[in-house]
């Protein structure tokens, strides 16, 4: 099993950081504006990226205190399965998140590309938080051929 | 052991992407400006990043083919022992390029952030190679508190 880690801080309150995480609102800020479902404990979120395909995540945790959990039940076969897990912590002025991708049962080159592509977007999560605006797709920052 | 994997790529030639990794003018434009030595196997090179301080890789292969690898020899405790391993592929159009920083003991928070950093500077590595200028340190794109 081998994981993709990535940590981003910025000086905002949690909520901030947590609202853009635990809402469809916020998720279509930063990550894809295609974005719908209902974020609930149980529920699913579904995030679409145009001819590219999407991912399912069904809701795990949705702690305010800091902690977010999804699980992937659709999406490219190498993702179903795995765990997404956000640790969002106070830290003086700052907050920082602490971001999981777990459960990968080999390092593809997929992986590859999705650990850049999660470290791409986790900025446009900052950027959303610092500056109000994001670059979610389709209006995301492209890292090679097939993004 | 846990890695950090990316992948970037870029419509150009591989051997702009070699050159921009296996010499220090290259690495000078997309990593830090402050980058000293001699880019041979068994040579060193250096690389610093003002107070934050830096490394020090000893080159332990130099493939103009599409392969680089270094081992870290001074540095943050987390980093000495590691290994950074560089693939180029010239795949049509495109170069890909396969990253690697292999051989941490523990997924520790500092791993999440270098994971973040590593992609960011790979985007820089991509954008010197697209249009002759990336954004070394100090001229880095910042994604949280300590950098």
């Amino acid at each position: 099993m081998v994981d993709i880690l990535h940590r981003v801080g910025a000086i905002a309150p949690l909520d901030d950081f947590y609202r853009a995480v635990a809402t469809p609102e916020g998720l279509a800020g930063w990550w894809t504006t295609d974005t719908v479902g209902k974020s609930e404990v149980g529920e699913k979120l579904a995030f679409r990226f145009g001819d590219l395909g999407g991912f399912d995540m069904e809701i795990l945790e949705l702690d305010p205190a800091g902690h977010v959990r999804w699980r992937v039940v659709e999406g490219p076969p190498e993702w179903i399965g795995t765990e997404i897990d956000w640790r969002f912590e106070q830290r003086d002025d700052y907050t920082i998140v602490l971001f999981k991708h777990e459960g990968w049962k080999e390092p593809v080159e997929f992986m590859h590309h999705c650990s850049t592509k999660w470290g791409s977007y986790l900025l446009s999560l900052r950027e959303l938080v610092e500056t109000g605006r994001g670059r979610p797709a389709p209006h995301d920052v492209k890292v090679a051929d097939f993004d």
